[in-house]
């Protein structure tokens, strides 16, 4: 049970957009048990698209294609996908009536452009996309499945989850693959390595591990593959067990689940709230707790203080304090996440100040330097962090290590 | 002058990572010049790597390679490379004491599988990696060179400006290929496209123009191809006049540069400043003007007013306008915008209110329903948006939204 995924637009050659949609068809493939062999990105060229088309024909079972459906005359997968099947484009009136609809809904008058995403290929089937104006196609050719979908992330997720994936469910039953995601923080991926020898030489032949680093996580993969899926499910369950004995400091949680996840559940089944104060992290801290929908529920607000005035106005920090500690202290970090609790009235919260970088360090507190506390009704907890150069990668560490001291103070260990 | 890139790594097969790296090297290939014909990811299996390795030999004049270089046993790329080069790992002592400073630095212990990361292919150059332990490789072979790089982001930059863009740049000397972006904000994809029909139909030969759609924001980007560089830019810079005169008001930058980053230098050079009055964008317009070096010259905080107290107690916000219109209005954003200059001393403000989704809908206020507002010594602005159903797309667009209609504030248009 093989799958390949296309992507098509000069857009990801050339680095203007990231493709996005490939992982996220890759996930979905992969829960359903298709093992994806390739994965090819082709520019907006008909000769090029057709010569991966035939490339792929007969190889995979399932070909997903995304990109180039677009209403604007550098879009040209439809008319080259006619040229593949051998068929034409035909007005579908189904199609145009909700185009028709969706812009009296927006307030744009229809135009050319417009009525010309109501045309596919006549030989296709066509999948109803209710969050855009171009259809998902599905073919088939030569004993392979090919479906082309719009490139615009919400709009081929829609199709794929109300579509492709059930169809492709019912059509194919097979060999099983399981992914199971145990998420770690606090140990660098060859120490982490180190710990797990002995417990990756004694992995069944079933099982195999990934570390998968990011921002200061590792997410560590087991995937299990065979024709017995209750079997491989126990059988990795009992994986994680082990897991769990050997390094039970380090994991916060399961399945992907991102610590902001994690800390949202836990405060939600205590009925607790929890604050943000940030400085340098300039409010990715607060994005990602409010990137979980329901998080309303417990996360109150955030005083994001980037001028020291801001941090003594606003968060009562003693100016006196700045003066002697510096902005980035643990003193200035503490009294900031005084400051926002007592402000925002929450049982948690949490603050950062640091030096994002590239300009601002110095010999004593280098680009990279990071002082986080969390404080709750046990008192206030701060740490030290030193980490790399980059102002967007240390932005993004930062904010994880301090949701990870906030996930470690809610469990009071 | 040909290009591809290969990424390897079961994680990007299977979803678990997106390929941020192939879009970087795609752009910096494309500014040299190079035609990037394809990306292809394989996943962490030596047959599969070698067929890649082995279809590219001799198409392109450079295959990029990113990714399995790590210090755990699932990384293979280093021993496929020495099958495929035919040759065999040897110890690189400068590489060794490289990483032996850097896990001084970090107070990490010296392990085995550290010391791994300096064994290296005996017939590659080895391109110093000041940023991680793993280097980078350079081959040649059958006409082609090929450069392994690590898979993390930071690391791959480094080794690829460093190293590799240099000796391209001097073995190469090429077809010209220019790439101009004009940045819109205002009109959807095919209401610019019928706006731009006849600019499209009169474009010289050397020029193709795309339409790249993101979060409201349509990059035009115009790609002139030919021999001399200095006919193709004068050739570039009367079509982006034109642009100017067709679509003044759309037209917010150049250059992929972001809102944020136009704001930013506007600011800047008008000794401005601003902050941020946020509720359902959760910080990512803070997070969006704080990206960019050098913000914390203008950019002064932000209060994320999550909870409808943070709004009235610290924002000042009416309760009885809460009550009356609703926490997602017109007069509830404007309070917010000015509640948060007033706190934070700045000449300008901006605020954003309404509902990402996918909970929280009503019939009059559907999920997608955004007021944003700016407030300023001229008075406070306000606007209306309706956007889709996607939580994660909505946070994104409502902050684009709001970082237009500041910019435009700014400009008093």
């Amino acid at each position: 049970m093989k799958a390949e995924i296309i992507t098509i637009g000069d857009e990801l050659l050339i680095g203007q957009t990231v493709d996005t949609n490939s992982a996220w068809m890759g996930a979905e493939l992969s829960r359903l048990g298709f093992d994806i062999c390739r994965k090819i990105s082709v520019h907006d060229n008909k000769t090029d698209i057709l010569d991966t088309l035939w490339n792929v024909t007969g190889k995979s079972d399932v070909v997903l294609i995304t990109g180039g459906l677009g209403p604007t005359s550098d879009d040209i997968t439809k008319q080259t996908l006619c040229e593949f099947f051998n068929t034409h484009l035909v007005v579908n009136h189904e199609v145009l009536r909700m185009i028709e609809v969706m812009m009296k809904q927006r307030n744009f008058p229809m135009n050319e452009n417009n009525r010309r995403q109501a045309e596919v290929p006549e030989l296709c089937k066509v999948l109803r996309n209710k969050r855009g104006t171009a259809p998902g196609m599905w073919f088939e050719k030569g004993g392979t499945i090919f479906v082309s979908m719009p490139g615009i992330p919400y709009e081929m997720e829609y199709i794929m989850k109300e579509h492709v994936l059930p169809e492709l469910g019912r059509r194919f039953t097979s060999q099983s693959i399981i992914h199971r995601n145990i998420m770690t923080y606090g140990a660098p991926e060859a120490r982490l390595a180190e710990i797990l020898t002995g417990f990756e030489e004694e992995l069944p032949v079933e099982i195999k591990l990934a570390y998968l680093p990011g921002y200061g996580i590792i997410k560590l993969r087991l995937t299990a593959t065979g024709p017995d899926k209750l079997k491989l499910n126990s059988l990795v369950d009992e994986q994680v067990k082990k897991l769990y004995g050997i390094i039970p400091d380090l994991i916060f949680g399961e399945d992907e689940d991102p610590l902001e996840k994690v800390i949202g559940r836990l405060l939600k089944d205590r009925n607790q709230s929890v604050c943000t104060a940030e400085s340098c992290t300039g409010g990715r801290i607060a994005q990602m707790l409010t990137s979980i929908p329901g998080s309303s529920d417990y996360y109150k607000g955030s005083v994001i203080a980037y001028d020291n005035k801001v941090k003594t106005e606003v968060l009562k920090v003693n100016t006196s304090d700045i003066e002697k500690y510096g902005a980035v202290s643990g003193q200035v970090a503490e009294e900031m996440a005084r400051g926002a609790r007592q402000l925002m009235k929450t049982d948690y919260s949490v603050a950062a100040t640091g030096i994002a970088g590239p300009d601002g360090g110095t010999k004593e507190k280098p680009v990279g330097t990071l002082w986080i506390a969390v404080a709750s009704e046990n008192g206030t907890k701060s740490e030290k962090h030193l980490f790399g150069y980059d102002r967007i990668s240390n932005i993004n560490r930062f904010s994880v290590a301090a949701l990870n001291l906030l996930w470690k103070q809610i469990l009071y260990r």
